[in-house]
């Protein structure tokens, strides 16, 4: 692209474009970094009270002190100018002059836009930069795929311990489920996720999605609270964590007899992904597969977004997605796509083949996390896929 | 400012500027807020499974069929074209023409410049609009409040648990804390913390500080995981956990007797925590009570950031700031600041003294969230100050 550097803003260490950067998780707030071309990056940071923080990431700093914050502050009250400045003087202590700067990392609309205009009159000129950083995460680094793995692996306890709890629960003579002398609710699922996760250090930034029935038959519903379970339904219980990086997982649960369009829809779903899994490989696209699991849909007699775009029921989404700093990243299984949408040995990415029928009240999704290594395909989630918890 | 409308750009519904114009947590990803000059607000959403989340807010909707999302997906692979005809979209339907907008949310810096600069040229021009949001979230809502009050409630209750878990704790021959048969770690007592907020739902976006002796010597330090917990040296527990919103509260705790230093610096952080929780009041200042704590403390001898400015001793911050739907929002307590600086009723805000000293291995801070309501000052955390866990 030309550009003189690489500039990422971020507003805490946790940014997916800064932290693959740092060695690990460090408690910094306001920050940015500088990778000027063909250099070691500089990370600025805005607090002095983070100094041992900066320093623990042993990358070469710029402090406050460098950056004049306490003028910037006092001169500029607004945040675009006040950014503008920061950026400025970030830019002169790694001895660059206005030119094409890559622009990644994230932060307030106004304030960004604000600053980046201010700069343009001095002569810097900003271009898009998040899909640089996004396209060399695509790949992996070992311990990349250790945190992720071992993310997955709490995904996997999670659950394991909401089967525990399904298979646990008795069904009343209206078909309601009761747990420990209580009606067995959304929430209590939720609770036990949540307390699980917390014990080992994970947080559940986008939260977590365990949709029984009608709320399970449209796949981002992230399933109310004082919604009693009923045997017989079908429950998406979609877990996305976050620990160092993020995994992802789904499974689908029915307690009792499911009825036959929900069993059907089941195995279809679990077909589909045994056959995406046998066929994702290196050079493979993600929209390749995607094609492969909606000609199985039709197949068996569902719509897809390939044979009715736009349709609410049968198969609605897409295959799967990258997974690492963020939840969503490369590889794409996007129909438009570059390289970026070409598997490759490195990549960590989900497939979940899914269907619904938001009118019967019913969805199906079945989500593996997995690894493309030198030996093949590794899953992350190597859980049971039966609806019926007694049998995990 | 003269702005047709105000623009507000989300890649989820928990955006802090989103997130106001919303009636309670709905799971909703990328999206934006359209809100005309004296009209009602319009949120677009760009993914058709979340049609039954977006129905679920009662806000007028813009369906992404109505965005063509699709066709620019398909026509745009990279983001800020993507993003550039998707807001071109959603203002025509809102029937505006090129003019002044006023931008506000959160996202990718790139891709947010990258569409503005595009949207440029066709006549729409971008000021900064967060600090608008920022404005009209300083005064709390009943229900704010309310939502904030309950989530200190949790808050308080953590702190408690921490300390039942350090009275609990006995101290070796070297000076080392034990519990349940084990060395007492700074991991043990972030467990407990994150396991009472999953049950009650909270989660820690920001993730918390326990951070003993040196590390609580620097403000901002998170607290190393592994780090055993050692009679007579203090303990800062910081928490700021986000319910619908957030809530922050610290106590500082000493196992054992507390060395002299330590002890007075306590004593001398709680008279200052007293003293401006009475001096609070509409009309006052934030900078007001922030010179009120430097007088305070330089009468007792510590350095502070009007007498020494960037100290890294003595007191080293800011006196508080507001809390909402961002963990730092308005009212500032900064000493360059307009009506935003000024302390009216309806703002809740923390109270947050503390004096440290990195080289002795020390740190103090003592945290209220308060409410300036009609009757006065209210804490959201009736907590015990004491340093002793067992005088709690």
């Amino acid at each position: 692209m030309g550009c003189k550097a690489l500039l990422v803003l971020a507003w805490s260490a946790q940014d997916s474009d800064l932290a693959p950067f740092l060695p690990g998780p460090v408690h910094i707030g306001e920050s940015l970094l500088v990778l000027p071309h063909g250099e070691a990056p500089r990370l600025a940071y805005l607090t002095p009270m983070e100094r041992e923080e900066a320093a623990a990431t042993g990358l070469a700093v710029i402090a406050p002190e460098e950056l004049e914050v306490l003028r910037w502050a006092g001169e500029h009250p607004e945040l675009a100018p006040f950014l503008a400045k920061v950026v400025e003087r970030a830019f002169a202590t790694c001895g660059l002059t206005p030119g094409r700067i890559a622009l990644a990392g994230h932060g307030p609309a106004g304030a960004i836009q604000g600053a980046c205009a201010i700069l343009g009159t001095a002569g810097w000129i900003f271009v898009p930069g998040n899909a640089l950083v996004l396209t060399a995460r695509k790949r992996k680094e070992p311990f990349e795929v250790g945190a992720i793995r071992e993310t997955a692996e709490t995904a996997c306890a999670a659950l394991r311990a909401v089967a525990r709890l399904l298979a646990a629960a008795s069904e009343d003579s209206g078909g309601e489920l009761w747990l420990e002398g209580e009606r067995l609710r959304v929430a209590r699922l939720r609770a036990e996720v949540g307390k699980l996760f917390a014990e080992r250090g994970l947080e559940q930034p986008r939260g977590n999605i365990i949709a029984p029935a009608e709320e399970g038959g449209v796949p981002h519903s992230a399933g109310t609270p004082d919604r009693v379970l009923r045997a017989g339904e079908s429950l998406v219980v979609d877990l996305f964590p976050h620990g160092r990086l993020f995994a992802d997982c789904t499974r689908t649960f029915c307690v009792g007899e499911p009825p036959e369009p929900l069993a059907r829809a089941h195995a279809t779903v679990r077909a589909a992904l045994e056959e995406v899994s046998l066929r994702a490989a290196p050079g493979v696209r993600g929209w390749d597969l995607q094609e492969i699991v909606c000609v199985h849909f039709t197949a068996a007699g569902y719509p897809t977004p390939i044979s009715d775009p736009g349709t609410t029921s049968g198969y609605v989404h897409n295959l799967g997605h990258g997974v690492g700093f963020e939840l969503h990243e490369l590889p794409s299984f996007k129909k438009v796509s570059g390289a970026e949408g070409v598997l490759r040995q490195g990549d960590v990415f989900t497939l979940e083949p899914g269907l619904y029928d938001p009118a019967a009240g019913w969805g199906v999704r079945l989500e593996d996390l997995v690894h493309l290594g030198a030996d093949g395909l590794e899953s992350f989630t190597p859980l049971p896929y039966d609806l019926d918890p007694k049998a995990w």
